[in-house]
């Protein structure tokens, strides 16, 4: 990596479906120099999260999309090189906004926070010690709840999201069914995670296996993909059913809505009769939780009650078919890219 | 009425769509006489509700169905003619659960409540002072939760839930957009409920009417409907928007799922990107609020603030063609029948 030129990779064209090559544009520019208050950050890891392929498309979400030209989005481990801000010093490990590029000017009071070298791993704070884990925790706390006893379901289980629900709902009392895609994500489930029952989604017996792994019904369902397994859940939700949404990856390259028949009326008719709770979140709507999840979490991850996988591609250059690959499940646990 | 003879109506089949004639069917039993702790009750009003369509299918909802060749469920005003029991007299006015007929045995000690013969008029114990309108107080003050100058919409408006809701949301300050069918019921919302915007959902422009009337978009819609209503609101559904889910009547006839396309994604992509709670409710789920709505609704009752509509039908053989108006939006209030 040259210490004079920036690497980035801008959005070039809003994706139809699956995003493409020829959505991604690689640029060259100098080094910025630091503002009053600024920092010059080298990004040291970058994180790839479904969330991204949304702010691809020009349309209202909970963020606004990232402009065509403009470098895209994306949370970094960095470190400070030079610093115009009295808070940050050069060294200095941070949780940033750094986008897709090796480095990155940001105003120093903004910076999300500082990366204890002596904690958890770095590349943690984009995963399970970061937004991943935080969606997990305030997800289960807020809106799951789920009580000793009950059944929980976690879709997309092996990534950072799923496998965070899966064990801190272990950790709460729950009896917990894992889902993901593949045998090698379900054994790991069921071996590293210690999770109850671990489903293939791809099994084209999935839907009757999930339905004999809750005898008793489904309490809590956390929802992340959408899709067939969410189709699967549905009829087995139980009363007072709670469904936190944080995420539909199966349905983010869709393009047009999908032919019939037209489930919603179904829905609506089981979130009546077994008054069902469906409540869509991100993180930052619970953001006065977020000291209280890094203690917790930190004491977790420290004596081994919570486990991680990453999955870690080197180069900024592999991070468009890193995306697109995620997009489809192909990645086994927090997807990050190594910048150096 | 006979004095001797209960007349009652039985399910007689489940009906497919639309309830007919030929799913009813009209019994003539003498009357029985109250074992010990029970009442022998008189019917004088019969509450007909959307609910009661559900319980016509042989299917799991939040009450068992009503089986065949039983009489079908109902709640009652009615009038104590023998006890076997302490609490109550010949002559008291109790809410009761007494069924499509003209007499019912009760057990003494589950008569819901006694009816005030000094307090509002003993037909309401079945609308606006009874369960449609706990429905609508309970639903707003637990999951709908309307700020002042939120806009809140409201479904079946005029309807004795949608009109109760409509009127309690302007007294907590909120701006009230209320739906009805037709132009007669929307002017009563408007003169008499005192709403800020009342609309025809039958009126071919009514999705743009609709968005029009909320600027702001929507932070509370009251859903007891389902339909071409719910998609119209969708899309104006605000970030962090609440939608209490009572009622679905126009899918209480259907026999097949709708065809596409399929619109649940489309569903779950705003209440994840919106961050919307979608809640499914009812009554019973809040009875520790009842004596407060009591109290509350009596005031409102007794200064006005509330104001409510009744659609009354005379006699017992009118309840079969009656429930099957509804369910088509043609009566205009609580619809009750007035037995004798």
């Amino acid at each position: 990596m040259s210490r004079t030129t920036n690497t980035r990779i801008v959005l070039a064209a809003r994706p139809r479906g699956e995003p493409v090559a020829t959505d991604f544009r690689t640029e060259q520019h100098p080094l910025p120099s630091p503002g009053p208050g600024q920092v010059l950050l080298r990004n040291l890891w970058l994180s790839l999260d479904p969330y991204m392929r949304g702010r691809m498309n020009d349309a209202r979400s909970y963020a606004p999309p990232v402009a065509l030209g403009e470098v895209m989005d994306g949370g970094t481990v960095s470190e400070v090189l030079e610093s115009a801000h009295p808070d940050w010093k050069p060294g200095d490990l941070v949780l940033a906004h750094g986008g897709w590029q090796t480095h990155a000017l940001a105003d120093g009071a903004q910076l999300r926070r500082r990366i204890d070298p002596a904690g958890p791993p770095p590349s943690t704070a984009l995963g399970v010690y970061g937004m991943p884990g935080f969606t997990a925790y305030a997800g289960l706390r807020e809106i799951g709840r789920p009580k000793p006893g009950e059944t929980v379901v976690v879709a997309a289980a092996a990534g950072p999201v799923g496998a965070t629900v899966a064990q801190i709902a272990k950790l709460q009392g729950a009896r917990v069914v894992a889902i993901a895609g593949g045998d090698a994500k379900a054994a790991w489930l069921r071996e590293e995670a210690g999770v109850d029952v671990a489903l293939d989604h791809r099994d084209p017996e999935f839907a009757a296996r999930l339905q004999a792994s809750v005898p008793g019904g489904i309490d809590v369902y956390f929802e992340n993909v959408g899709g067939h397994v969410f189709d699967a859940v549905m009829p087995l939700l139980n009363e007072h059913a709670r469904v936190p949404v944080c995420g539909l990856v199966a349905h983010y390259n869709d393009t047009a809505p999908p032919p019939g028949p037209d489930r919603l009326p179904r829905l609506m008719s089981l979130v009546l009769s077994r008054r069902v709770t469906v409540r869509g979140f991100i993180q930052g709507d619970f953001l006065a939780l977020y000291p209280e999840f890094l203690r917790q979490m930190g004491a977790w991850l420290g004596d081994g009650s919570i486990r991680y996988r990453e999955d870690v591609v080197e180069g900024l250059e592999q991070a468009p078919q890193a995306l697109a690959g995620m997009l489809r499940g192909s990645n086994f646990g927090k997807l990050v890219v190594r910048l150096c």
